[in-house]
């Protein structure tokens, strides 16, 4: 879920961006990327519900459990939103215009729940191996907790880099490669 | 903690947006709320290892404490850049320009990261007490959920609040009273 969600929908969001191509084959890569998260996420639930139940464990109490659900069906929202208007059979031009803020920032805060479903996933997890012996301050914790920090990093990054401007001036004073 | 920083910092940064009042009163009552709020911070830190000082526990050993102090120290370093850069002795007025974008997208970031953090601290808190006995669908449990759901509802208010345009132009049908 964390390749899914985190990574490759991070992805996702900068390569409708970032990318040198047309705006079609962005958009398409954009919702291949966006829909293969999705699968691997409906794959991690069904793991996690497979898990708990073959080891006999309580489904759905946690706040992991509870937010996680709300950002996967929210992200399968936004996903078909986001076909219907922008890909197939496509809105009318007024509606993209005005529809396109909304979709971003819906997105980003999509992203957002995830990334912070990911760090409560991991402070989960970590509490129970501790709670069953794990070392406090031991190897394994640390590497958890650094790979928390790494994802909220991760989750920044993109953010920002969705929210930035797209093209910065090129300075003034020099510019080796004149860029159009 | 969630009082401070999730409720405070909040209607901080909602105040200096949505109060019909003059800049400079503007940006005395953010800064005040903010203050208030990492001041009700620090002494939440300091509870935190007052208790786990006196009841045995070891200290920050969990995500929860590691991404809250984190988030702390960004608080207080985006609490002193602002007020140097902007109210004392407020830096020139090119520059003030330059850095607003990057105080606003820093100090949302901050804001995420504290109601992420609030969010980590009810699943923990409500893991340990499950650990010890308390039933996982009971209703302290449900109550728990609910409060950090209700939580990032909140941040999500707060942090689209802050980013939608300030004015909505006035709709040329109807407009019962007519603003300038």
């Amino acid at each position: 879920m964390l390749i899914g969600f985190i990574i490759l929908g991070g992805e996702a969001i900068l390569s409708y961006k970032a990318l040198p191509l047309s705006k079609e084959v962005k958009k398409l890569i954009h919702l291949i990327l966006h829909a293969i998260a999705s699968v691997l996420g409906a794959v991690g639930i069904y793991a996690a519900f497979k898990f708990h139940n073959e080891s006999g464990i309580a489904n759905l109490y946690s706040l992991h459990s509870w937010v996680g659900l709300g950002t996967i069906c929210l992200y399968g929202i936004q996903w078909i939103f986001g076909f219907v208007t922008f890909y197939f059979p496509g809105a009318a031009l007024t509606l993209r215009r005005d529809a396109l803020p909304w979709h971003v920032l819906f997105g980003l805060f999509v992203y957002i729940l995830a990334v912070a479903t990911a760090e409560l996933g991991f402070l989960e997890k970590l509490t129970f191996l501790q709670s069953s012996g794990l070392a406090k301050y031991g190897t394994e914790a640390f590497l958890v907790n650094f790979t928390a920090l790494v994802v909220i990093l991760l989750g920044a990054s993109v953010v920002i880099s969705a929210v930035a401007p797209a093209k910065v001036e090129s300075p003034v004073g020099y510019s080796p490669i004149e860029r159009e």
